[in-house]
C-alpha cells in the first residue's frame, strides 16, 4: 500500500506563459514539442481572468485533449502544462500535473520536471502535523511548505519552501496573479525563458517548444534562481546563492530534442561530435554506418563523416509504433517478428556494418537489433555506443534507480559483446563525452553530471543514501561470487 | 446525394495468409507494417474452420483493434486485411475492407488495393438488372460479377470476373476454403508471395510486411496472374495473358517503405540513386545537404554523397504528430507556429541548404519549409525534387485525380521558384527516374508506369476519359487566359 | 455460419413523418416513446431535400443518440425510424433499422416491425440468381423484390413486391420523394396514422407516439393497405384484397404501452378488464390484491376491484434497472439477492396476497416472485393470470418460436402450481380474452389472433412449417413418455 | 473561483459492509437499491486485506461500474460505498465519493449523506493553519479534524471530530482495519445496521438496500452514535449524548423508497395514511383519483381508499426517461410534445380527476400535469398535495436552499391554483402529516423535522444564519411590494 507514497516524478516536460490570448492553446502547442519528454500523461492549468481551470489525464497529448474543444474550452490569458512520465505507480489520475490546488480565497496550480531527494522525510514530518496529501507526487511537498511558511509575503514563502527541497528541479507555480518557475542549486534540469512577438514572456523545457510557438529565446535559467512572470513583466531573483551548474549529460545524449539548445549548445551537433570522437576513439574496420533510429542518428553521422564510411540507412522504424495493444506472442518474436525496427536487407547485406546506438541500459534492446542486422545478412556488426557505460543510478530525475539493473554495472565490456553477439564493441569514454558537449565555461567534471557514469554525486543524496548504500553492497557481493 | 456512388479505394495496404496457427495476429502485425498505405480505415477478416468473421473500423490499426482482446476474439487459421486510405465519403462504415459477404450457403470476404476505371459503368449496368450495392466502394464490384457469372466452378468465375474489371487492382479473395489473390494486367500495384517457416503462404503488397511477419520472400506477383491457395498448396494461374508490366513508379518515389523491395530494387537504394542523379543533373553552391523528413532522407543522403557535401539534420519532424484535434489558429501558423516540423537553427544558421524533397503536388508545404529554413537563418535555399514534376492525374490507384490541384501542371518550374521563394529550383527528368530505378528487364519507357509525369496513359481511361478531357481542356483554356 | 441466415426481426417499433422542420428529433420522440417494443438497437434515416442520412446502432435510443447534436446533425423534413427487439445473431450493424440501400441515380431506407414466414425461401431464390444480401435480415427482401420488379412505376413495384412476402409486417419505405406505410394482410401488427398541426403526417406503431409529439390520431392502418404520403399529401392504397383481421392479442395483453389505443380500444382498459374477468373466473380468498410492475398492474386494478379486496403496492421495481454489468453471483441470489425486484414487507406480511401476472412464458420469473413474497412474510401467495396459457410458437412478430421453451406447453396448470410454490394458480379463459379486448366489429374468434393459446394459425406457415411440425412432434414424444 | 468551496453534499445514498468475501460487489447491489438517493456520481471503496481501493465516476452505477469486470476488480472483504445528488459545482471527480485518502503510513475513505452547517468556517479556520483540502465537499472536513486531534487512540479523535462539525449527516469512514459509522445528534438522516446469513454487518441509508442483499435488518442508528465494526464484531458508543430525534419528514414524503422503513414506520405505509388523511382534509367532488408516477401512488391509492373513489392510472411515465440527451425545443414542447409523462386519454376522457401529488417545490412541473390532464379530455383537475406547502429552505441535507425558488413561500394557496389552472388545490396540514407518518415514541412536533413546512428550525443554522436572514428578508420585502 504505502509504496504509492514515493517520488515518481522523472523526466518530464514543463511549459508556461503569462500574458497573452489564446494561452492554453500555445501551452497545448509547446507540450507537443516537448511530448518526448513524457507519454504517461498530460495536462493544462489556464488562469482565465484570476480563476484557475485544470484539464489532464492519462496517455499522450493528443489522448487527453481529444476533441477541437478540449483546449478551446480552455480560454484564458495564462497558462501552465505538463507532459508525464513515469514508471511504477502511475495509475493516479491525482498525481498528473499540474496539481491543482483550491483554497477558500486563492488558487493555485504546480508543475514539476525533476525528483526531490528528500520528499519521503518532509511528507513524514509534515503529516506528523496533521498535513493531508492527495497524491502520491514528491511535487506537492512544494505546496504545503509554502503554505505553512510564515513568511510576510508570497515571495518570500515560495523561497523559503525551495530552499528546504532538495534534488533535482524544475518548478512552474501559478496562482491568479502570477508565475513563478524556479530552477535548482544545480541546474540538473533544463528551464528556458523566451519571448513571443507580443511580449508575453515564456518558460519552458526546451528551446524547441519555444520555436514550436513562434517565440525567441531569451535566455537559460540559472540554477538558484526563482523568475517571477506577472502583467508587469519579469523579475529575476536567487532564491539561494549556493549553486553549483551539474547539466544533466544524459539530456545531450538521449533525451532533448536535436533542434533544442541547452546551455547555448545545439543538441544535435553535440551528439554528432560524440560520434565523431567515438569514431576516433572506437574505429572499427568495416563498410558502412548505420545508426539505431532515431535517437543514435546523429551521432552515427559523425561516426561516418569522422571515420569516412559510407553513412546508411540499414534500420528502418516503424513511425507507427507509438503504441499498439497487439504485441507478437513470445513464438512469434523469436520466428523473427518484430514490428518497431526493420532492417533494410538491400543497404546491410554482405556488408561489414557499424551499428552506432547512443547509450545502453538494460542491454536487451543491443542483442535484438544485432541479430536483426545478422539475420538480414550483415557480415558483421560493431557495435558502438556514443556514451560511456551507465553504471550508477541517477536521482535527480532520470529513471535509473537500480544498479542491478544496468548492465554496465554487472558485466565487462567484452562480457557484453558477447552477450550481445556483437563482432566488436566500444564505447565513448567520458573525457570525450565532456569535450562533445564542449560547455565553454566549465571546469573538466564541472558543470556537466555525469554521476551515472562514474559515481560522483555533485549533491548529498538524502532520503536515498540507504537504498544506494544497500544496492552497492549488493553489487559487490554478486561480483564477489 | 449520388457522389458517394464512386470510385475511392486507393492506394491502400492488403495482407493474407492461410494455413497458421493465429493468423489474425500475424495479418495485425503485417498490416502494421503496411500502415504508411492507408490511415483512414482498417480491417482483418479471419477464417475460423471455414467461418469467416470480420472486425473493421475508422482510423488505425491502433484505433480499430484498441484492447489486447481485439486480435485475440479473432480465432482462426487464415485471415485478409486491409489498411485504407481515402479521401472524400470515407465516412462510412460499409466502405472500410475487408468487405464481407454473407450467403445463405456460403461466406465471401474482399480486400483491394487500386482503383478501377470502369466501376461506374459495371455498377449502372448492374443495378438495371436488379442489384444491390451496399458499399460505394468500387471494390464490390467483383463480387457481384462473380456472383452473376454462368461458370460452372468458382476459379473460372473468378476468372470471368476479373477479366470485366479494368484499372490498377490487387485484390485478395477468401470464402471458406481457400485464398485468391489477383493482380491487374498491367501489374500497376506492388503484390508479393512470402511463406513461413511453417509453410503457409502469404500474400502481401510490399516485402516489409514479410519482413516484420518473419516470412520468406517468394515471387513477386505478375500481371495477370490469379494465385489461389487452399490446403493443398499455392496454385499459379493467368487468368489473362494480355499483359503488359507498368509499376508505379509513385510506390518507388514516395509511397513503398524504404526496406521493401519492388520486383527486385530496394526502394531506399533506388531513392539514394535519385538523389545522386538530381545532384548530377541539378547540383547546387551550397554547405550542407538535408532531406525533408521521413520520405526524402535517402534520396537526400544520395544527393550529398555524389555532391560531396554534408548531409546534415536540418529538419526534425515531430515524431508524435501523427494526429491531433487541435491545431493552430491561423494567427498563429502567420507567427511561425509549427507543430510538425522544426528547423534545427544551430546546424543552418548561415549556411546554403540545399533541401531535398521527394515530390511537389500543390506546393503549399514547400514553400511553408522554404521559409522554416530562412527563418531559421540559412543563408540560401536550394530546393531539389527527386522526382519529375507532376502534370497529369492518375486513374490507377494514386490520389491525384485533378489537375487543377497539380502547381506544376499550372506553373513553369521559375514561377514555381518564385512562390516557393527558393533560391533555385530544379527537379529530377524521367529519364533518370527510370535509371535511378533501374528495373533490370524493361526497355525505356516501358516496365514503369510514369503517366502522372508524361501524360502517357498505358490503357484506356474508360470512365474517367471524359472527366480527364474536360480537365485538360480547362488547363488549357486557363493557360491561355 | 449459415444460423445467421434467418428472420430475426420481431417485436420492434417503427415511426415516420413527411413534411416538417425538424423531423428527426420529431422521430426522436416518437421513438422515445416506442422504446418499449426494443431495446437493442435504434436508428433514424432522415430526408434533407431529397438525400437520405442514416444513423444507427446497438442498444438504447439514447445510446445511440448519445449528444445533444447526434439528432440536431440528421437535419431534414421528413425522417423514418427503428427501435429494434432481437435475440440470437442480433450483433451486426448492418441488421439495426432502417437499412440505408444507396444506389448509382436513388436512395431507399426500409424499416419493418414483423416477421416474414417465407423470407429464407425468397432469399434462396434470389441469390440463386445472383443477388447478394448484405443483412440478415427478412426486411432486406422486400427491397430486392421492388428492384427485380418489372412493373412500371414504383407503386407498382412495391405492390407487387407485398404481394410476395408473406407473415406479419409493418414496413416503412422512405425515398428521396415519398414515405410508404405498409400493413399484412392479417394486420398482425399495430399501425396508425396521426397529423401534426401543421398538417404534417406521421405514421407509427402505437398511438402514444402520436401522443408524445402532440400529433391527432387519424386512423388505424387496415391489413393489405398501401399508404403512400408525399408533398401533395396521403393516398390510401390497397395491395391485396384477400384480407382478414388478426390483431395480435399479446399486444394488448403485454407489449403495447397502456396509455395506446389499438382499433379504437385502450390498453390500459382492456387490461383492466382482463384483470375484472379474471377475479370472476379464478377468485381467491384473499386479503390484499398486488400486480407485477408494471405491465400487470392494471389487471391488478382489475382484479381488486371486481373482487372488492384492497390493492396494495407488495411489490416495487427499482426503476434503474434497465441495465447493469454486475450481476449477484448465482451464491449470492440464492441468498435472495435480487436487484430488480423487492417485496414489501410492510405490506405483505401475514397478508393472504393475490398476486396478478400477465403471462408465463418460461415460468422461473413466476417462482422468483412468490419466493421474495413468501420471504417477506406472506400468509399464501394465490397466483392469477390474466391471459391464457402460452402453448404454441409465433411466427408473426413475437418472440415465442420454440414450445420446448413454454412451461404450459409441457406442464399442466396443477404441475406448475408445484413448481411455482403457490397456494392457488388460475389463467384467464381465451374467451375472457376476446370479450376484456371487445374488438367491436369480430365475430368470435376473429379479429384477434390468439394462436399462442389455441394453436389455430391464420395463414399458411411456409418456411416455418417443417419447424413446427417437428416441435409438436417432440412435445408429444415427451408427453408419452 | 471561489463558489467551488461550499458545502454540496445532500442527498445521497451511503453503504458499508465489513468481512464477507465479494464485498465490492454486495456493495454495488446495496448502491443499486439506493440510486434514487442519487445520480450524479457514485463510487466504491474496496478493503483488500488492509488495502484501500477507489473507484469512482460521474454518472449513475451503471455509467461508472460499465463492465462486469469493474466490480470484479475489485476484490475485497470490506467495502463502503455511495451514490451522489449534487446541484452546482458537481463537475469536479475529487468530490465524488468515498474520498480516498493516503498517508505515509495508513489509508483512509470517507462516504457522507447530509449536509454540515458549519463546513465552511472549519475550512477557513484550518487553512489557516497550512491545510491543503483537495474537495469542494464538507466531507472532507471530518478527515482533517481527526488527523489534527491530538487524542491518543483513532476512536477517540473521531469522537473529537463528530463533536466539532454541525448539522445533518450519517457518516462511514474505513481503515485497513474498521468501519466506523456515525449519525448526528439529531439524526436528520436515516441509518441503519443488518446482518448478512454469514454473520457480516452491512450499514446503509434505507432497509431497501438491505433487502437487496439478503440481509436482515437489527436496528436503526440513534442520534449521537458511533458504530465500530471490525474483526472482532460490532460496537456501539455514544460521542455526545446531546440528542434530540428530528427525522427528515421529506424522507417519508418523497425521498425514501416506498419498501423501506424508517424507525420501524414503512414508508409506503405512511404515504398511503398521508392520502387517506388528504382525503378526509381536502375532499374534492371528482369521477377518478390518479397519481402522479411513481413517488405519488402510495399516496393517491390512500386518497382513493379513503374517498370511495376508483384508483385509476390517468399518467403513464416512460420508464427509459432516465436520461436522454435530446429534449423537445421550447416551440415542440409548446405543442405538447412530452417525453416523460403521457396521459392516458381513454381513461381521464370526461372524468373529474383527483390528481394527487407528494409535493411542490417550484410548481413548474404541476402547471404542466394538469394541462396535459385537461389536454386529455379530463372534465375538471383537483390536486391534491399529500405534504404541507414548502415555505422555508432546508439546511441539514435536502436540496431546498432557497425560498426564491419555493412557490408557496411566495404564494397563496389561491394564486397557485389560478397558476396551475386547477379547479381546485388542497394542501396536507403539518398535524396529519405526524400523525401519518405515526412515530410510536414523539411528542407533536418532536422526532421529526418539519423545519421547511415551519421554520422552525431543531438547531442553530452556524454558516447559513446570514443567507438565511437575508433572504427572509428580501422575502418579506417583496411580500410588501
Amino acid at each position: 500500500m504505502q509504496s504509492e507514497v514515493k517520488s515518481l516524478n522523472e523526466e518530464c516536460g514543463i511549459f508556461g506563459v503569462w500574458g497573452t490570448p489564446d494561452a492554453a492553446r500555445l501551452t497545448y502547442i509547446g507540450l507537443f514539442a516537448l511530448q518526448h519528454r513524457g507519454q504517461e500523461g498530460a495536462g493544462i492549468t489556464v488562469n482565465h481572468d484570476g480563476e484557475l481551470r485544470t484539464k489532464r489525464g492519462f496517455g499522450l497529448l493528443t489522448d487527453v485533449f481529444d476533441s477541437p474543444n478540449a483546449v478551446a474550452d480552455l480560454d484564458g490569458q495564462a497558462a501552465i502544462g505538463h507532459v508525464r512520465y513515469s514508471t511504477a505507480g502511475s495509475n493516479l489520475l491525482e498525481n498528473i500535473q499540474p496539481l491543482p490546488f483550491n483554497f477558500s480565497d486563492t488558487q493555485f496550480a504546480l508543475a514539476h520536471n525533476g525528483n526531490l531527494t528528500n520528499a519521503i522525510s518532509i511528507r513524514k514530518q509534515l503529516e506528523d502535523r496533521g498535513a493531508i496529501y492527495h497524491s502520491s507526487s514528491d511535487t506537492e511537498n512544494l505546496m504545503h511548505l509554502i503554505r505553512l511558511s510564515q513568511a510576510p509575503d508570497l515571495d518570500d514563502q515560495v523561497k523559503e519552501a525551495l530552499n528546504i527541497i532538495k534534488g533535482g528541479f524544475a518548478y512552474l507555480v501559478m496562482t491568479k496573479d502570477r508565475l513563478y518557475a524556479a530552477l535548482d542549486p544545480n541546474g540538473f534540469r533544463p528551464l528556458v525563458v523566451g519571448q513571443l512577438p507580443n511580449g508575453a514572456y515564456i518558460v519552458c523545457s526546451e528551446t524547441c517548444a519555444l520555436d514550436a510557438v513562434g517565440a525567441e529565446f531569451k535566455f537559460d535559467v540559472q540554477p538558484g534562481q526563482l523568475i517571477k512572470i506577472d502583467d508587469s513583466g519579469i523579475t529575476i531573483d536567487q532564491y539561494t546563492t549556493e549553486t553549483q551548474l551539474s547539466i544533466c549529460s544524459m539530456e545531450f545524449i538521449y533525451f532533448a530534442r536535436p533542434d533544442s539548445d541547452i546551455y547555448g549548445v545545439n543538441v544535435h551537433s553535440a551528439r554528432k561530435r560524440m560520434g565523431e570522437l567515438l569514431a576516433k576513439e572506437q574505429p572499427a574496420d568495416a563498410d558502412i554506418v548505420t545508426g539505431v533510429p532515431n535517437s543514435s542518428l546523429s551521432a552515427a553521422m559523425g561516426y561516418a563523416e569522422a571515420a569516412g564510411l559510407p553513412y546508411e540507412m540499414g534500420l528502418v522504424k516503424n513511425q507507427y509504433s507509438a503504441r499498439t495493444f497487439i504485441e507478437p506472442t513470445q513464438e512469434l518474436r523469436e520466428q523473427g517478428v518484430n514490428m518497431k525496427l526493420s532492417a533494410v536487407k538491400g543497404v546491410v547485406k554482405g556488408k561489414r556494418v557499424v551499428l552506432v546506438d547512443d547509450s545502453i541500459v538494460r542491454g536487451t534492446t543491443s542483442r535484438r537489433i544485432v541479430k536483426l542486422l545478422k539475420d538480414a545478412g550483415a557480415a558483421s556488426v560493431h557495435l558502438r555506443i556514443a556514451s560511456p557505460p551507465l553504471r550508477y543510478p541517477c536521482f535527480y530525475g532520470i529513471d535509473i534507480q537500480h544498479v542491478s539493473e544496468l548492465i554496465a554495472a554487472n558485466h565487462s565490456i567484452e562480457e557484453m559483446r558477447q552477450i550481445f553477439d556483437a563482432d566488436s564493441l566500444g564505447f565513448l569514454s567520458v573525457e570525450s563525452l565532456i569535450k562533445a558537449v564542449n560547455l565553454k565555461t566549465i571546469a573538466p567534471n564541472q558543470g556537466l553530471c555525469v554521476a551515472y557514469f562514474d559515481g560522483k554525486y555533485p549533491t548529498p543524496l538524502y532520503d536515498y543514501q540507504k537504498e544506494y548504500d544497500r544496492d552497492q553492497a549488493q553489487l559487490h557481493a554478486a561480483k564477489m561470487r
